[in-house]
């Protein structure tokens, strides 16, 4: 049985920052910088959704793109889009909004509602030059 | 012994579209919305072939890249540049041209023409958002 | 009064061929080589619509970014995604839909829907390394 | 005397929203849609800085591209990145964070600090699909 | 006559310093910094060649993007593809290759073989952070 | 334990040849064409360095991106940028300065200084078009 990769691309833009409640500001300062300051900054985000499996033969698909991203953008996208992930979101009140954490929450609100005979992953672009991917290769 | 892997990009502009004919227009239209539209619609493909295999010591080349791209270029480019992959090509027949299904045709374009001791993947862009690799990683 | 512009981009799929129904084949084929073939080929076209004019101190802005974007899905994307640019719209049935030709039409579709105190010009790419812009600056 | 232009682009990643204190929330709502949820939401920016002028015949710059990075750095990235534009800085205090309006703020804070004699012209992306330029062109 | 602007995207790599042999070492490396290292470095150039007319009613034209393709491809691509621009090139040899005096001399190189009635700009990337454009707008 | 990918992305600016010192001039030209050119061609690099691990609960980090760019930049990015990789840096004095090889010399370069239980893979992009990965997947 042959198996292929398709990949969806979609994006949000949010607002977050990075610090550890359990530690002071000084070392919130040290260890996070510019990304702990208090008033939050933001990114424009990329997700690309990666999902293997085997072409049905009637359609030539995968997994219907349209489908994959109706659920990307009402899992995702209306989650996270034009919010603070800190503040407006359940996810990160106790973890940190960084790359490798978004990634694997948003793993996980697909794993789910997708057929498990199918592969997921999951890359998250914070910026063109940081980004992040669950779960490795 | 280190392997390596080395990737090139090629583009082609085609027309397709995707329909299967032992369904009626209605059950075409409900799979496939506007990608079943009759009279086709098109797409700029890029193509990105990896190749894996130990660096040659007098070149430092897994595989002439030039070669690589000259290959790409007689055994794919020039056979679906400016064409409609249903109508002009043989392998959209009885097959849907998905991502899916071109990127495996292309692999098998190049696969018995690539020494069999390098690896070989390929994943075909069909937009910046929709695309798709094979074989799956 | 300080004059801005702002920039939207939008894009859509397309399938078209470049001929001139009054020559014959080989003519065709001599000025327009690949772009007549005659079962069409196609592109994933971008449009960037670029509107000038003072911001509103309500609302800092010179236009509303959604209304812009609501206009150019409706109008252009609308009348031409998924479609054969030959034969799906009613502009290019005697004039061919050339990057230069689409762009001006795209520039007829929105100037008479956008407030005319607002400067309009809009830019066409066809794919990354061809493209138009419509009026010329 | 030939005058050429030259470009530098920079980023800097921030958090606004945009809303009018004139207004109710329903107004602010209605007229910004998510741009006005309270908690802010966040881009990369990028900014593009245009400057126009005749080589020196014993540099072959128009101007130190050093020199206008450094310039940019000074004076707008280390004002803006990572910060939110609303709260922590002097500019939207009283005007939405538009980016009609950073684009005009951005373009005085380097006017002044650029030779009189060189022409001036600034492109902000707040998204690779939403962007702005001052001045006009 | 309605008058469109058409843009063909090229690429060279090529390898360059900049110095003035007028300069001793210490003035030249307080100048050019990294640029003039005397074993040179290099680029990924990318020239945007815009021109602009009015649509020949036949073809769609402005110009003939294939030919305007062979004439970059002629006079600029295998000028300066591959080459040091210093010592391979007759252009600078008493001139800085900097990206504005490298855009004025494939400007020059253009202008003369391009009709006389259409107009022409060029712009030169050097990386997608430096580029430059001549003539200015 | 969740493993998670984390990417940086960094760039500098090199020339280099391809050459084999065993062999004559017509053999360098035949095997790598313009590639030997004598006087050198350069090319904008692009380095993505993926680290694997478990991110600290702590952080929410696989490893600090600040840090994994500062050891980029000092061993990698301060060794080649604007130099001439074969004469101004050690590796490719007996060795062509392809991609494989960059590739892999850059991999060796950080692989020491990078925790052990992290995983570490590196990609070099010589053109948009070329590029190579250490090690294979």
């Amino acid at each position: 049985m042959k198996r292929v990769a398709v990949f969806r691309k979609e994006h949000f833009n949010a607002a977050h920052r990075l610090f550890n409640p359990a530690w002071d500001d000084r070392k919130n300062a040290e260890v996070f910088g510019k990304c702990s300051y208090p008033n939050y900054h933001g990114h424009n985000y990329e997700v690309v959704v990666k999902v293997t499996g085997t072409p049905d033969p009637q359609t030539g698909f995968v997994m219907d793109m349209k489908l994959l991203s109706d659920l990307i953008r009402v899992h995702v996208i209306e989650e996270f889009d034009h919010k603070n992930l800190n503040l407006d979101t359940p996810f990160f009140r106790e973890m940190n909004p960084t790359a490798e954490n978004i990634v694997m929450v948003i793993y996980d609100l697909l794993r789910s509602r997708i057929d498990p005979a199918l592969g997921l992953r999951v890359r998250l672009y914070e910026t063109e030059r940081n980004f992040a991917e669950y779960p490795e290769e």
